[in-house]
């Protein structure tokens, strides 16, 4: 069977990303269609492997080499052993872990890799290095010109989108405009035919305020804002329902009436999301060209090195993105 | 063994209240510390009864009487079987669903109940009947002359409470401040003691933002609302920590950590609870002199009378008035 190859960029090389790299290898299905190469640091690896005392082969892997099975296959890009100081990131880490995502991107694009899962990286590193991005998204995004793009936090018993994320609930209602509500209905929609194989999608978008504004006796945003939204999404055909009262639409999504809810706000979305995916959620990407899925967690400096952290969401994002791969695969032939 | 009687009051009598009543009656342990007695309609309850096919005993019963061990007790306080068409509430219904409350808090506060437990009522009805108040809450806190009283939302897995409750999510803001934030840690402190039989219970209290606006990236009112409110009840002495990231709290409390998380908006604190305990969650009130606790689902009038209505949050209410009345002997007594 041809194995198609999934890169994981190694995040932060002092953060946790070395030790679950080496943790998702000792677990790997060996009969998987899929497997992984590492793009990251063989000397960093090899020492988080001697200090945990993890018995695996780390053997270097060059672009359009087979690769070995059981070992972890790395493709070297730094050696960066003598600047390793768990938890403590420099110019040298940081610019190094924008060098992993940055050729996982170019052999993502060049059909090298059928995907890419990323490790954590950590704002304060990148800033380090000299990059004013503030994470993965928009350095994906940049790289491959992507106009369009979103995050979905995806379990396999709930997945969210957010129009907004990173902002005070103070600002969010300023923030939401019908349109930018409907394209994120849409891309939701598209990825999950594309990405998810779902023909059909079910989608439905939260409300703002309680029970959904109750008729307005709560806030008019549904009406003006979501209710707009909403109604394009149906225009364009989509299967979609809301805005619906926010404390129900979760259960209802979970009991399997939704394929995806869209948010309105980033916790109302991940305090239902990390109650029910806590250790095994995933970060998807909507609307690169290329697959990609992430961990959803940080880079952890305080536990960094110590052999404390979970694999558990590495492992759920990298078989997502060989799903992912696969339905892209699929969907392109229909 | 001496039966100490909890009263249900029936709610609207054309709603869900009647045959949610009849079903809890069916499935009761007679081995119980505590028995029902319901304030409502014999009439109404037994053509429930007869339309679904439920076999029961139907008693009446008076303060002062001993109850008839497997049998429905009712206190009669209407005869409205001539009104009744279900899922019509009328100004007469809405004036005995009134009556039946009235009469529930004299006989818990003469000490002839222990406690009551409350099938739902409609602000509809309420109006019918000439009443402003907009739900059982207030009516309550008014009969009993309760100057400091809340909503908590309890379950098995989760406690939350609300700071703010049934306003817009732009209004939020503006009703938060310190003072209230931390009368209402006090609140569920003092109640976990009394009600729940904690002698020293662990409160969570949540951020606003994202992240609990990251060192102030997102907003400043957890130093400026929630720290403070934080800092007063730790001078009083409670085991307290936040404002905590509103995305994993509720993680952390479900994984024991905490007894409670005090919330600032409703969607923050019933998106979590109501995925965990859809069917089973139960409303109470604290800081009543009586004992309350009510079913957290509404009259269901589009489907009352028809035999589809679950017991299991009236069941999980009766349960749960009967716990606290116990732990509040228990705790009178040290």
């Amino acid at each position: 069977m041809k194995k198609h190859l999934l890169g994981i960029t190694m995040g932060c090389p002092v953060g946790i990303g070395p030790e679950i790299i080496l943790r998702l290898h000792r677990e790997l299905a060996t009969n998987s269609e899929y497997y992984p190469v590492v793009l990251g640091d063989p000397e960093i690896l090899a020492r988080c492997r001697q200090e945990l005392g993890i018995e695996l082969d780390l053997v270097e892997w060059r672009p359009g080499a087979v690769v070995e099975d059981g070992a972890v296959n790395v493709l070297p890009l730094t050696r960066l052993d003598r600047e390793l100081v768990w938890g403590r990131p420099t110019a040298a880490t940081g610019r190094a872990m924008i060098a992993y995502i940055e050729e996982a991107v170019r052999l993502c694009r060049t059909g090298v890799l059928a995907g890419m899962v990323t490790c954590p990286i950590a704002k304060v590193a990148l800033k380090m290095a000299g990059s004013l991005e503030p994470g993965h998204t928009e350095m994906l995004a940049r790289l491959t010109s992507a106009d369009e793009y979103a995050m979905m936090m995806a379990g396999h018993r709930l997945r969210v989108t957010l129009v907004t994320i990173h902002v005070s609930l103070g600002q969010v209602i300023a923030l939401l405009t019908p349109e930018k509500i409907f394209r994120l209905i849409d891309l939701t929609g598209r990825s999950l035919q594309r990405d998810f194989g779902l023909v059909r999608p079910r989608l439905a978008v939260a409300g703002l305020n309680p029970h959904a504004g109750e008729e307005g006796m709560f806030g008019d945003e549904e009406e003006r804002l979501i209710g707009p939204a909403v109604s394009m999404a149906l225009d364009r055909g989509w299967l979609v329902t809301g805005p619906l009262p926010p404390d129900t639409v979760f259960h209802r999504a979970v009991s399997g009436e939704y394929d995806a809810v869209i948010c309105m706000y980033h916790d109302q979305g991940l305090i239902p999301f990390k109650l029910l995916h806590f250790e095994d959620g995933v970060n998807v990407t909507l609307g690169l060209p290329i697959v990609r899925t992430s961990v959803d967690h940080g880079t952890a400096y305080d536990i960094a090195g110590r052999g404390l952290g979970s694999a558990a969401s590495l492992a759920a994002a990298f078989m997502l993105a060989g799903e992912i791969a696969g339905n892209r695969r699929r969907f392109a032939e229909r």
